[in-house]
């Protein structure tokens, strides 16, 4: 048994929890009055908390756990990792095998021209060594001018400043996560800025505000253009099939680096190993994390183009880097995930079986009462909730409360669901099984009747 | 075997290494033309590379291995852990068994009045977290004018935008890791500042530049003071004795919150848990890492005081964090640490035994003709190369040219020193033996004369 497995109950946890740890996005006044949930074991799609309860992780942990809970080979290479080098840094013209390994599958796997991944421990270390390395190539190129990054509203990059400021948060913003020279225009998110366009339309609109945001702010001062493929922690926006061909010909030819952050996408989320070979996107930079190494460890990066890393490796020293960049136990893990993920041909699957399969029965959830639209691609959905339909017209007043309803049923009902504003989003392990899509489905339709229910008891919806 | 040690040779390595990996702070080109040190094994104080050459880690890591590489029981609590829940998130109102025990463990351990961890997954988020914090609390206080914060040249917070403007690395600033409302006193580096003044005279007057910065700016603009104990990355600058004394003076009734950056002079490393410990210091704001873990795992955070902790409880939610803010495996991975450490008394045998068992043949290498001063506390100490002695009155030309010179020789001959500027400095890990020190001592006596001898070589000294 765990050591930290020792105190009698979840309450005793809750109180040490309440007293002593500042939770990540959490008012802490509230945690405190209702309690932690204490997680104690995974295993597949499947989480157990200390009494027991059952839950489907429909979030794969926070976006990452592709190939599903414990998975005991990853903890194994992780040991016998352990047991040789435990660690050792990556600075002074040091490497070590794992690193070695990892970058060259890497620059394999990843789309053509990203050959050099600059390792980090984390998503947020990713973005914020784009936002240095963006700095840094203008610079070296001379045009130090070249200093705006476009980022989009409701894009989520990571939670340090930096990666704050580029991601368009409004939250964040206000508590210390903004920089000068960032300028956000407005996502490509049809349900809700749409209004009587179609979807097509709308698709080559969106692209539109990037070509008026560069004209506006000219574009020998903008230095880069960073976008999640399909915006996540914004809830799970994804584009109009017009809009990434359009900011392809918008960005053609012009001076300005393009960085596509597959944290969230990247790693067959999509049913391709990155969103950008979905779209066919060339970004000259991409952060990586998250399903690298399907969270069993913290590891990310960004994978960087010969166009950059040749300017930089021109340069002199790159003053950036992160005691844990590349570290050896975190490689092993993600050495140890990509294997699985190779040998079960689970981005294979994820295009050809489990994603339509899910994504057929995700989308019949759309024609319930409460659903103005089921979105998804490959494993990755969401379902806007509405008052009234058709579901474009009207939202709830409070927005959130609903949302955050319907989170807390799900959870009561054993489906870890993530509420953003009135929306519910998913994105499973990629490794769910037919048979667990189908109770995923079948638990999601129970929190929609059970939130439906709520909402009428409460007079909030006819 | 390890999977990954299937190449056939170094250059093997090299060869993928120099294509793919972009190391942290390296400059490419030439590392691409030197090729990469391949590290495959480590144990105690010992690193063995992929050509069977052995060193003495005279870094612990970087700053990290306080119990030395290679202990099995944390291989075996992070395998244990990993084999029941190998990651769940800390967001949405969730916990675990391991986080819950290390919150705890550390409000107790670390100084009084910090009782509330917010994890991260490295220093340089820890320090980034603070940035927001400060940032949050002020607004919350509803002073959002007091923004500047007051960091100090030389220091060094990490290599996120946020960490790498509060630090006081120029190269870094120019490579897009600057702010704006950041300000920067002189250090308390009494080898390079101070001049004909004593110690003492020269701690108070380093002291007096925070006092006249804070006039300079406004206490009413001034949101916090960030320092590191003693400079790490900055070349161990111990301070006088009557810098702290005098800087808590000046502090004392000011509304200016104090944050002890203890990434790399905690757990231990002073000879007491903390250094703050050792000097009395009482941070609102306190980010740790590195030792945390022994860097077995990547795993950092920030300790916060009740004076911070219950203004941000009552500000709603805090819209920041981390996939990897306690991450399980990373828990096990410290908790495993501080019971070998706390079990084997590490920390207590550096302030009793090792350490001045160090210190006192450390400070002997002052006499060598190659070393202006000998300095060194607990186990983290620096020796400053000049070129004529008494030392301060004269450098080398090149600024680090022979410090790099110095290092390369010290790898040579099997000794890990790292050369900042013209200093070359140790952090070995805390558990080193008696016998280990002595050939620590000699491998660096040998590196000094090999050093010396190459100067005159090349008529660089008399």
């Amino acid at each position: 048994m765990l050591e930290t497995l020792r105190r009698q109950s979840t309450a005793d946890y809750q109180r040490a929890d309440a007293a002593h740890h500042l939770h990540p996005f959490t008012d802490y006044k509230s945690l405190k009055a209702e309690g932690s949930r204490v997680m104690v074991r995974g295993e597949g799609v499947w989480l157990w908390d200390f009494d027991g309860k059952k839950y489907l992780d429909g979030m794969a942990g926070l976006w990452c756990s592709q190939i599903g809970h414990g998975r005991r080979e990853i903890a194994d290479a992780v040991h016998r990792q352990m047991c040789e080098l435990e660690f050792y840094n990556t600075f002074f013209k040091t490497t070590h095998p794992g690193a070695v390994e990892l970058a060259e599958q890497l620059a394999m796997m990843t789309p053509e021209g990203l050959n050099h991944v600059f390792f980090t421990g984390s998503g947020s270390e990713a973005n914020d060594t784009v936002y240095r390395l963006v700095r840094h190539y203008w610079a070296l190129m001379g045009r130090p001018e070249k200093k705006v990054i476009i980022g989009r509203r409701l894009g989520y990059h990571g939670s340090t400043v930096a990666a704050s400021a580029m991601g368009g948060m409004g939250g964040m913003h206000t508590q210390g996560g903004m920089l000068p020279d960032v300028h956000h225009i407005e996502p490509p998110y049809w349900f809700d800025l749409g209004g009587d366009m179609s979807k097509e339309e709308f698709g080559k609109k969106a692209a539109i505000w990037l070509a008026e945001a560069i004209a506006e702010i000219g574009e020998e001062n903008v230095a880069a253009f960073i976008a999640e493929p399909i915006q996540g922690a914004g809830g799970v926006i994804i584009p109009p099939d017009t809009y990434w061909p359009e900011v392809k010909k918008i960005l053609a030819g012009k001076d300005i680096l393009f960085v596509a952050d597959e944290v969230i996408s990247g790693f067959g989320r999509t049913g391709e190993w990155f969103a950008s070979d979905h779209y066919g996107l060339k970004p000259d930079l991409m952060p990586i994390a998250k399903g690298l190494s399907s969270g069993y460890l913290p590891i990310g990066g960004v994978m960087v183009s010969d166009k950059v890393a040749d300017v930089v490796a021109e340069g002199g020293e790159f003053f950036h880097g992160f005691t844990y960049s590349a570290h050896p136990a975190s490689c092993a893990a993600a050495l140890a995930n990509l294997k699985i993920m190779r040998e079960e041909r689970v981005v294979e699957r994820v295009k050809e079986d489990i994603g339509p399969y899910l994504q057929e029965r995700w989308r019949a959830l759309g024609e319930h009462p409460l659903v103005g639209e089921a979105r998804m691609l490959g494993l990755v959905g969401a379902l806007e909730l509405v008052p009234a339909k058709p579901g474009r017209s009207e939202r709830f007043a409070n927005t959130g409360e609903v949302g955050t309803l319907c989170r807390d049923i799900s959870f009561g009902n054993g489906l870890i669901m993530r509420a953003v504003r009135d929306g519910m989003i998913i994105a499973p392990p990629l490794v769910i099984s037919h048979d667990e899509v189908d109770q995923l489905v079948a638990l999601a339709r129970k929190t929609l009747d059970d939130t439906l229910a709520e909402l009428r008891r409460r007079g909030l919806m006819g």
